[in-house]
């Protein structure tokens, strides 16, 4: 059965100027021989001391390669028969693995036979070339040259330092109480929200509250209203879990709740953004939250509020969140700290309700276990000794001027061209296209000249009558933005 | 119509003392008093001039809360005719919500309408006692006090302070390039793994490996094989996406393959922890290896290989991956910087086939969108300063000494009643309990005492013959061990 002799020298070669040791080069030339099926199961190798002698190296390497591979299952041995490699290894299904080349390219492989889940199949991949760039107009992006770094860092140091198992070891799935408890009152007083610290889990941000939400609620199938035009995140949040997303117009008062009950009347969840409604920007009037949550109530549906960036209201005093009107407790409130923060924190957080916390705990656990402590000690301070609320106030007077210079801007530049819609909120304006004109390509060639727009199309399920450009202005200085519109002009 | 005569008095109590601006408390009554049913809609509201004359405040906030009403749509005025409660607002069917009483105990809900998924009611909530505490022998908690802290904090410093968009701003949600080409050199050399950067996905920790793995492989009803004993964050990130996890018996040589094929010919995937079987500690053998990747090449399935601490092996040297044995790149590598570095940090992970990658990095940004960037660059500076390779020689040395201090006292105290198994590598090994002893209420009577231990039986999917405790010796310091030993003696 053996095809080398044992007497006959093994072809290795060795290379001892390699940064690889010389034993684990020796073990992996024997692996390999393995796998090719050029040793054979039972075959006898050389002992130690004769390969030593054969490559000229001292029996070191060739003893820690052989106790390694017979370690790994490789080798085998007996006493007084010597190291053979080991006879349980199969022997002929193993040349068919090994025949193949690692090299193939993975258009080789039968692609049947290389599955993946449904869910994940159905998953549209966006072209997203503005996100190529950091330049004006990025969506979501704030000032982040204008964050108080020198006081972050110095919080980061006071915690980093202390070397407490409470910032290095592991954390709870709801996270670390004392920020719960500064978000809870952040909450409540700012956003209405009715909630205490239980209630309350410290996510990595919106999206994951999103998922964990969809995790939680929807089964496979399941129906959910998103609003059109909608967030895109929220809609791939809700196919990860194999949901059915059911568009439902929204108008100047918001989601047209009766369109809802006509399209999805069985749907088990609703998404919104009733604050401030994305991408279009408008406040859900009260009516028609009166009426959503009364359709919830009565059909057992839950709501997933998006509360993404409603600390920054110009226009009016902040609107109270749809989660406080609700008396019955169907309202899963998501919300960040990347915008007001910034978003490499990784900081955000969902209110649920009090018998949906052991649930949402136990989905948290499984998909991702807590957050980093850190970053939950240095929010808790940085709330907690007012730097939080300072910054905020700083930020609205800052946004409002660069909400200013954009809209300007565009007035100045494009006049008659782009109508502009919401903007009295947050860090976004859309800006409607001519009827005709193609947003994805106006987007395309933007981002080739260096700006960051998104098109409105891409927030539609149904192809909207007309296209539009969503332009973040938290993160574009208000000196660049005549500029960056002019370079916009000429792609349209 | 009206109940309340305009001409009469409204009954607000305003409290000017509290930290709640008047404004505020003002449209907080009246929303209540609207969701109430107590002012209907079209009921003329007294002017803002009566309303601050009846109240005896100035009228600045009666005009404020009276414009918040209007923006929220709760009242709506016409010219010449006064301002009215919203004619929109759903009249009865408000009343009924605004009915139930928010305090009303979760009980008193009708559970069949607060429905969650059924992925999340079959998800297992486990009593977790041993998760109390932060004494001797938590698993996976690595020596955080010998962890350096003052390099780490210096790495912090540098980035945080350059307040740059690199830090600060959206990353991608495969992760930092230089970091993931560290990792892509660090896998390849100590652990012959075979990837380049482009594979790497930077994740939260190896949870988050397995939850996106799951996602991206597996259906809802696809079978998955997980070792029995085995990993329970496996189980749950499989049941998290409605898999069936089979379980696949271990023994000295790993998981058996021929009873796998048996229980589960047909399963989509396996997960696995070869290099260091979760929680027994064997060395999967190259036979049974072999076996696994021609299965899995022959039905199509795919492979989680879970790595979770085989940096630290005291017999021997490293054993090799699975992954680099895999002809067919049928391998999802995952692996976590948290119990080499420390938990808190948040980072691992995962090595993807080349044709998934696109696909997991969809999964990613729909669960979560990316990692947290500062603790990304910064472990980049860690590994390409040399101070990872450093850290893990020392911690080599150091868990050497409390794993022979553990078992010294074991041997010491419980003579012939606890047979130790594995631990010749990693941070933690298992104590059998004498048969008949209830591992869990062993667990129990521990964590009241403050040692935190874990029952070996809640590895197992069918009750075990015998049941044993999992105690990890990383974050045990070697003085204290012979007395949290003593401890766990008056437990059994």
């Amino acid at each position: 059965m053996p095809q080398l002799a044992p007497s006959f020298p093994l072809p290795i070669g060795l290379d001892p100027g390699s940064p690889t040791p010389l034993y684990r080069q020796l073990a992996e030339w024997f692996r390999q021989a393995i796998l090719a099926g050029r040793l054979h199961p039972g075959q006898r190798v050389p002992s130690t001391r004769r390969l030593a002698d054969e490559l000229k190296v001292s029996r070191i390497p060739v003893l820690g390669a052989y106790e390694q591979l017979l370690a790994e299952g490789y080798l085998e041995s007996f006493i007084g028969a010597g190291t053979c490699v080991a006879r349980a290894i199969p022997g002929e299904s193993l040349r068919r693995v090994a025949g193949k080349s690692r090299k193939a390219a993975p258009a080789a492989h039968r692609r049947g036979a290389r599955r993946t889940s449904r869910r994940s199949a159905a998953m549209p991949v966006l072209e997203q070339p503005w996100l190529k760039n950091l330049g004006a107009f990025r969506i979501g992006l704030p000032a982040v040259d204008r964050f108080p770094m020198g006081i972050w860092a110095q919080l980061v140091n006071r915690h980093v330092r202390r070397q407490a198992l409470e910032v290095m070891g592991y954390g709870g799935p709801l996270g670390y109480l004392p920020l719960r408890a500064a978000i809870a009152d952040y909450l409540s007083a700012m956003r209405a929200v009715k909630c205490d610290a239980e209630q309350i889990m410290v996510t990595t941000g919106s999206q994951q509250g999103l998922q964990l939400s969809a995790q939680v609620l929807l089964d496979a199938g399941d129906e959910a209203w998103v609003e059109e035009p909608g967030y895109l995140g929220a809609r791939q949040a809700l196919l990860a879990v194999g949901a059915k997303p059911v568009s439902v117009p929204v108008d100047t008062e918001g989601l047209r709740v009766a369109d809802g009950i006509r399209r999805g009347r069985d749907a088990h969840a609703v998404y919104i953004t009733p604050s401030h409604q994305f991408p279009l920007g408008m406040t859900m009037s009260a009516a028609r939250r009166m009426s959503l949550l009364n359709w919830a109530t009565e059909s057992g549906a839950w709501i997933i509020e998006d509360d993404y960036d409603s600390e920054y209201r110009f226009g009016g005093r902040p609107v109270a969140s749809l989660q406080g009107m609700d008396p019955d407790e169907r309202v899963i409130y998501v919300g960040t700290f990347s915008k007001v923060m910034f978003p490499a924190l990784r900081v955000g957080y969902v209110v649920i309700p009090k018998d949906l916390v052991p649930s949402f705990a136990v989905a948290r656990d499984a998909g991702d276990t807590f957050s980093s402590s850190l970053h939950q000690l240095v929010m808790a301070d940085f709330i907690g000794e007012g730097h939080f609320a300072r910054h905020t106030r700083r930020m609205r007077t800052l946004y409002m001027e660069r909400r200013t210079a954009l809209v300007e801007a565009i007035a100045a530049e494009l006049p008659g061209q782009l109508e502009v819609v919401g903007g009295e909120t947050g860090m976004h304006l859309v800006a409607l296209l001519p009827p005709g004109v193609d947003d994805i390509a106006v987007t395309r060639a933007a981002a080739a000249r260096g700006v960051s727009v998104r098109p409105l199309s891409q927030c539609y399920i149904r192809a909207p009558k007309r296209g539009g450009l969503i332009l973040g202005f938290g993160g574009a200085a208000s000196r660049d933005i005549p500029e960056a519109i002019r370079r916009l002009k000429t792609c349209i």
